[in-house]
C-alpha cells in the first residue's frame, strides 16, 4: 500500500487547516522558486504528480495550458481539487505516484510539488517521467532538502536558552526511509542526498537546466522577516530538468 | 593579493607532512571519486588549476595526455612538483587561478582539486574555464562541501561525553568569505551553496555530467572504518561538466 495519510481524517483536517491549504500557491514559501523554474505553459499538455488540492494544476491552465492531468492517491485530495474547479481540461485522477503509467510523449511538462520525498524508488519514478515526457520537456519539481530529511527529527538543535544554535546533519549519506512526524502523525520520508537526486536524473536521460535551494531574497526578507530563518539552512530543492 | 599561504614556512611544512603530500593521490581521500569523474585523458591537453605537488598532472601523463599545464601560485608548492618529474609535456606555472589567461579552446579538459573553494568569483572562473575549454572538453573539480564551509569552524558538534554528535549547518545561504583554521593557520575559504557551483556552471554554457558527494562506498568502508565518519555528513563535492 503506498503511503495515504491524506485519507487519515485528523491529518487531513490538520493539512486543511495550513496556509498552503487555505491560501493557496502565495502561501507556499517555495512557490515563487517553484513557479522561476518553470517552462512556458502556454499551450502545453501538463502532468502533475501528487496533486493535492489542484493549485498547480489551475495555474498550468490559467498559464495557457491545453490540457492538465493531476493525479494523487487521496481521495479527500481529490474531491476538494474537483470541486475547486470546472474546468473541463483539468482532469483528476486517483493515483499513487509510484503507479504512473502514461503513454510515450503524452505530456510537454511533468511537475511534482513537495511529493517525491515521499516516493522510494526515485530512479524508477525517473524512468516513469522520462517515457511520458516528450524529448525537450521539462520535468520541475520540489522536494525537502536533503540536509532537512537526514535526520528523522527536521528540527534545530537548541542551545540552553532554547534558541536555534544551528541545524544539525547526520547520517547523510544513508538513503533510505526517515520516520518524521507530520501534523501530528508518523510520515515516512524517503532521505536522498542532493547528488542522488541530481545524478539519477542525468542518468535517465536529462539535462539538468537549474536548481534551486531557496535562497531568500532581499525582497522576501523584508516583507517577512521569518525568511531569516531559511537563510540559515536550506529547507527545500527544486530541480528543473530537460528531456533529452 | 591572491592567498598564498602555501609559501609561508610554517603552513608549507604542515601541509608538506599530510598523507596526501607524502602518499600521493591513493593518500587522497576522494581520489576516487575524482578519478571516476575525468574524461579519457589519452591525447588530451591537460590545464590543472591549483596544481600543488602535481600529483593530477603527472597521472595525466601517465593516462597518455599529450600535454599538461598545471599552475600554482606557490613557489614552493610548484618547486616540489618541477623535482618530481622530468617530462618536458609537463609544464609548471607559478600563477594565481584567479589569472588564468589562456587562449580559446586551448585545452580539453580542465582539471581542479581542492582549490576552487579559495576563489572569491565562481562566476569569473567558469567564464575562464570555459574560454580555453575546447566545445565537449570537460570540467572536473573537486571543493570541500558547502555542509562543510558552511560554518567558519569546520567542525563536529560534541555532546557531553566527547562525542561527535552531529555537523552542525548554519548560515548556509550567506555566501562568502570564512575564516577557517587550517594547518595551524588561519585561510579565508569562500563558501558557496551547491546551487551555486552548478547554476554558474550551467550560467556559463556548461552541460551537467555528473556530481559526487563522496558517499563511501562498502568497500572504503571495509578498508577503512574510518570512513564511516563520511557517512554522516559531506566533506567533499565533486563536479563533471562539458562545455556545450
Amino acid at each position: 500500500m503506498k503511503q495515504n495519510k491524506y485519507d487519515v481524517d485528523s491529518f487531513f483536517e490538520n493539512y486543511s487547516a495550513m496556509p498552503r491549504s487555505t491560501g493557496g500557491l502565495e502561501a507556499a514559501g517555495e512557490w515563487h522558486a517553484f513557479r522561476e523554474l518553470l517552462p512556458e505553459l502556454k499551450g502545453k499538455r501538463v502532468l502533475d504528480l501528487g496533486c493535492g488540492f489542484g493549485w498547480h494544476c489551475r495555474y498550468a491552465r490559467e498559464q495557457g495550458a491545453d490540457a492538465v492531468v493531476g493525479i494523487d492517491l487521496s481521495a479527500n485530495m481529490l474531491e476538494r481539487a474537483r470541486a475547486m474547479t470546472s474546468d473541463p481540461q483539468i482532469e483528476y485522477r486517483q493515483l499513487a505516484i509510484e503507479d504512473t503509467e502514461f503513454a510515450a510523449d503524452e505530456f510537454d511538462t511533468v511537475i511534482s510539488s513537495l511529493a517525491i520525498h515521499y516516493i522510494n524508488d526515485f530512479a524508477l519514478l525517473c524512468r516513469q517521467v522520462q517515457h511520458c515526457l516528450k524529448p525537450g520537456g521539462a520535468f520541475v519539481f520540489s522536494v525537502e532538502h536533503p540536509i532537512y530529511t537526514a535526520l528523522a527529527a527536521q528540527d534545530w538543535h537548541f542551545g540552553p536558552e532554547g534558541e536555534k544554535q544551528h541545524w544539525p546533519v547526520d547520517n547523510y549519506h544513508l538513503e533510505g526511509p526517515r520516520q518524521a512526524s507530520f501534523l501530528g502523525h508518523e510520515v515516512t520520508k524517503y532521505h536522498r542526498s542532493t547528488a542522488t537526486y541530481i545524478n539519477l536524473l542525468l542518468d535517465s536521460g536529462f539535462s539538468l537546466r537549474q536548481i534551486s535551494e531557496l535562497q531568500p531574497t532581499p525582497d522576501m526578507l523584508e516583507m517577512n522577516p521569518a525568511w531569516q530563518e531559511e537563510t540559515r539552512r536550506p529547507m527545500f530543492l527544486l530541480l528543473s530538468a530537460v528531456k533529452l
